[in-house]
């Protein structure tokens, strides 16, 4: 999905935070902004969201010294994924079709962000992921999810936040001899590396990672290793937003979106209201 | 107020509402946003918020070849404001302290919006107006600004929203004999200009504009008429946030600001919370 001019207000809220995480005085944020300004209209017209938050990012690191900012962040809701895993493990496999309630878990998993609210809470994220039992999902393509998985000799699954990382293991652990697992090759926001993979505990399968900063799988500057595995798999399965604006177009291969719609862009592109839940197919 | 690094997102958003009212296709959208994004970088760091929205609406106008996209929005808020003003004017009138009534209501007429809500009503926009004499309001800087009007040879009283301005009338008609009414000098946003003040039955008072397209009073830009009239001013009124925004610093006559607190930079600045209203003695 290339950038949509609504997305320029949302970009450019992005960088005045990182700015004033960034750097202390007035005018020096100011300075930072207008050389961020001066990327977004350098770039060109294929750059994606998530392209554009890579960039920012690694301005932010060179002139802050800060490599990552979240990384307190990305571990509280690490602990939070561990903390509910055992839990909603027992739900899964307690419900009618284990299979479907670990899809709706693993894109429930997506609303766990202290980014959003540093104050987030274990019980009130619990309570907002098991919500995504009572939301609209579309439950025939999910049995189609499943043959698909089932099916394929190769799967590659491509992890998005710390936290939602450790519900994801609900669905990477029944494939996990035919599973490859995707990270982010730098620190980006609340995004998973292979640092935080570890730490949720995603063991015995094959992690690569984008060799990028992009909160996302660019198609341009992730690494051939990455690229090869997504490409070589006979199913992809994207989780969460930033892989869904960077996937949607130019990823050739079967692949399943599993995404929580957060902003008015996407939710315009795949037709349904903000925070619905959604699992959609392509190149099927 | 120069623009800070908070003002950028929401002068991008309101870009790209522009750019979608002004332009059909989303290739077209782009190079309108990113010209104006050109502007931003071109600026230099004395540029106030309503110099912003100026220069924006220039281009837009120039392109789309609509001189005055909020005009009916404009007359129905006029037209709002007129149905309104006998039942205020009475409810002033009875009130202990009528002229910090009067103050209060032009404080509150602030709220008439359609350009944020299109479906605003006639009982609502009454409703929130009234809401103002439950709000925490500074009464003895107010009896300030009263003897100050009264002992005033000359008062410059700035108009800033259609309907607004009608309830303005209130105080304008105290001062009939010693005031100057400023308008914008071209249309801008739901702003008053010499047009909508004749709408709104401001009558028998010397009217200037500011020459100027700024929803704002450019000290840079406004024409020599009007910035004579404020600078021989014993008394200036300001009413709003757009002219908050340009005279809060550079305007050197005794001024006061009449303001609902609408966005986050300008409730920092005024150390006042979003929604609340404010009156601001400066030079005094």
């Amino acid at each position: 999905m290339r950038v949509q001019v609504d997305c320029y207000p949302c970009i450019l809220s992005q960088l005045s935070e990182l700015a004033k995480k960034a750097v202390g005085g007035e005018e020096e944020r100011h300075a930072l902004v207008r050389r961020l300004l001066k990327l977004v209209l350098e770039a060109d017209r294929e750059t994606t969201p998530p392209e554009f938050a890579a960039m920012f990012h690694s301005v932010v690191t060179e002139l802050s010294g800060i490599d990552d900012p979240f990384r307190d962040i990305k571990d509280r809701s690490t602990e939070l994924g561990l903390a509910l895993l055992p839990e909603l493990r027992r739900t899964a496999e307690a419900h009618p079709d284990p299979f479907e309630a670990a899809v709706r878990l693993a894109i429930g998993g997506n609303i766990i962000d202290y980014g959003v609210n540093p104050n987030f809470e274990l019980h009130e994220a619990e309570k907002r992921i098991r919500e995504v039992f009572d939301l609209p999902f579309d439950r025939e393509l999910c049995a189609e999810f499943r043959r698909r998985l089932d099916a394929a000799g190769s799967i590659f699954y491509m992890l998005d936040n710390c936290g939602e990382a450790v519900i994801d293991r609900l669905l990477i652990e029944r494939y996990r001899d035919k599973i490859t697992v995707g990270v982010r090759g730098y620190p980006i926001l609340n995004d998973v590396t292979r640092r935080e993979a570890a730490l949720s505990g995603i063991e015995g399968v094959r992690i690569v990672d984008t060799g990028d900063r992009a909160p996302g799988v660019s198609l341009r500057h992730s690494g051939r290793e990455l690229l090869d595995a997504m490409r070589g798999a006979d199913v992809v399965v994207s989780k969460g937003q930033g892989n869904f604006e960077s996937l949607d177009e130019g990823c050739e291969r079967p692949v399943f979106f599993l995404l929580r719609v957060k902003c008015r862009v996407v939710a315009e592109r795949v037709q349904s209201p903000l925070g619905s839940i959604r699992l959609i197919g392509r190149n099927l």
